[in-house]
């Protein structure tokens, strides 16, 4: 029998369960008081339902039902949400999850995990810049939530490089080329593309000068010098979003990038990013994406992001706010006699709220000895008719 | 693109699914202050782990992985947890889970469920006949913790009807048919059976009388007239749990059934199953299944439950103890001014407990109608420079 694991999936043992059941609590918690509902949904899906809308149908699960059609573990749980919104009645709805998602990773050796745990929003209907503006605050509420505190939500819109692209009439396939040079702040490669175009100069100014478009909201400023009215819009949007959270005083944790592309087929506007300061990989990803809103529901716009739980573990463990499960604070030992007043006890004490465990003993050196062994702080037994509370002193 | 859902699975809307958010936590509250740790794994595991142990492969959602491996979306938590306990340090392991199951039914018009929530223990290492007693009454205080009054835990032991077989002589095959029509409670189809083979006499009655052994602890007397030693002893430990129970005050929930059989192979001994007064069905299965353990880590006993999550919410709504998602108390409108106001009081309310959502209005007649269509108590809005709190009059 194998006893082993497939690769790229993992086991939650009883610390680190305990921490992501913490922090998934206190972000749902979150979620909730801003109003949003939680819901579930099944871990597989039609093929159908991704495949139009996700590029990497390649990294899917797949299976094949009894009836033919093809399944996927789910990818996403964006798009399951859009479908169960686009059945609700119309109106703004603020719908919230906690599962995982699942890629194919065909080589055996990628660190990336093939089932990650996710909790997230969506926040569906025309909300418009106010929707982007909730929706960047819960991203920083959420993190504060969860007790991180080094970090940086960049904050970026798709539509300023869509512009761009469409005031300078970039063919398809060298627009794809550029926005991968870009994504990578690869200004390099994006100087030696450029040069291969015949781009008029303000727009290969412009385009050099994105990779460096990232900082403070000041950045805005500085990008709109060169642009057109409707990437003027974009930008005026963005500054928007930098008052009303200056304001609320999350200042510290936005930041602006014009270069962040990731997902531009999926997004239609905002993209946000969270960054833990000590870690590479973003623990945060979201956007507003109301074309796909719109395919189940025409004019449903959609706008949330999802944390990566277990990258979320890691960057609070960087920071060294990862607790150890605590052991029991009772243990208790039925020595025969008057179980029913031991039992009372022990009930009486876990409806309080305390962890009391059987510890199998029959007499009071077994107890203590088992207490000792456990990390447990008091011990409970019953003689002379009475429950005895025995503290055990630390070894 | 498809916009349902392949059948045997669903999505649990936000009024289901906060009241199974309530029915898990408060489960697992109980676990937990049993001295139960929680711990997750993963959906998918290999399919030889699960070959070897259940019977019903041709149930299991299959999947090739790239390196030709089989893989199966996890049929049952309970061997991942005995693969964990396996590597944890020796001694006694109280773990429990809260995750879906998925079991391939090749029939679409089957009204089972093809994905199905499950929250159990496992008690794993050597705890004997005390560790039964621990898994049944912790069986009946989560259905209790959930909110179910009307329900019984029929509680058998497999030894008993695998003694009688060893007693008579039965070959293999004639057991599993006798098997299926005693869990099937046939006296008749018995009766026949019987007939056709060469038993003693006396045995023969001791099958007759199985599926009649049945109800309060006092079947266990009618029980031990005809059997022998071995079976006795068997008997003698489903009276301690009887007489532990009763002692604990849950005598009325508990009810004996030696013609309990299922999963015959599964099972090493006592067999325990969850019944809702109001329902046909099972609503929590488990049982001691020492052989299982036994194969991860040669002597490590196993004893636990797993609770079907969506049966126990039909049991409870079928004794009206569901309730609605209530709707957020309180609806803010940020009229242009004193936003940083109106924040604090929002976030000062948020970090009480209450739900407060932004109604993305301007005024407050615009405020009140958001409040009253969507069941708001309470709408907040900054005037004079200070927040006013506006109790919206039901309609």
């Amino acid at each position: 029998m194998k006893k082993t694991l497939p690769y790229g999936v993992q086991d939650y043992l009883p610390d680190e369960c305990y921490n992501k059941q913490n922090v998934e609590a206190r972000i749902g918690a979150t979620f909730s008081a801003c109003g949003y509902d939680r819901v579930e949904t099944p871990t597989f899906e039609y093929y159908d339902m991704y495949a139009d809308v996700l590029a990497s149908s390649d990294r899917m699960f797949k299976l094949t039902d009894n009836d033919g059609s093809l399944l996927v573990l789910r990818p996403d749980i964006t798009l399951q949400i859009c479908r169960i919104a686009a059945k609700m009645r119309p109106g703004v709805k603020r719908l919230y999850y906690k599962a995982n998602s699942y890629e194919y990773l065909p080589n055996i050796h990628s660190a990336r995990t093939r089932e990650f745990a996710q909790t997230g929003v969506e926040l569906l209907g025309e909300t418009g810049i106010e929707g982007n503006v909730e929706i960047v605050k819960l991203a920083i509420e959420s993190l504060l939530a969860a007790g991180l505190d080094d970090f940086l939500i960049e904050i970026g819109d798709v539509r300023y490089f869509k512009c761009l692209m469409a005031e300078c009439g970039l063919v398809k396939e060298d627009a794809e080329t550029l926005k991968e040079l870009v994504n990578r702040k690869d200004s390099l490669g994006i100087e030696l593309f450029l040069q291969r175009t015949n781009m008029a100069a303000h727009f290969k100014e412009q385009f050099l000068l994105l990779p460096a478009l990232f900082g403070d909201c000041s950045v805005l400023e500085t990008a709109s010098r060169g642009c057109g009215a409707s990437c003027k819009k974009v930008l005026d949007e963005l500054g928007v979003i930098c008052d009303h959270l200056t304001a609320d005083g999350y200042g510290r944790y936005i930041s602006i990038d014009l270069g962040l592309l990731q997902g531009l087929e999926y997004y239609s506007g905002l993209v946000i990013r969270g960054l833990s300061g000590k870690m590479g990989q973003s623990i945060l990803d979201g956007g507003r994406y109301d074309d796909i809103g719109g395919r189940f529901r025409s004019g449903m716009h959609a706008v949330g992001f999802a944390i990566g739980v277990k990258r979320l573990l890691v960057a609070l463990d960087a920071e060294k706010k990862l607790k150890a499960l605590p052991p029991c604070r009772y243990a208790f030992a039925d020595c025969g006699d008057a179980r029913s007043v031991l039992m009372q006890k022990v009930n009486a004490l876990r409806k309080q709220g305390a962890r009391v465990v059987d510890s199998f003993c029959r007499d009071r050196a077994d107890l203590e000895r088992f207490c000792r062994e456990n990390g447990i702080g008091i011990g409970l037994l019953v003689a002379g008719g009475a429950v005895v509370e025995i503290a055990i002193e630390e070894a």
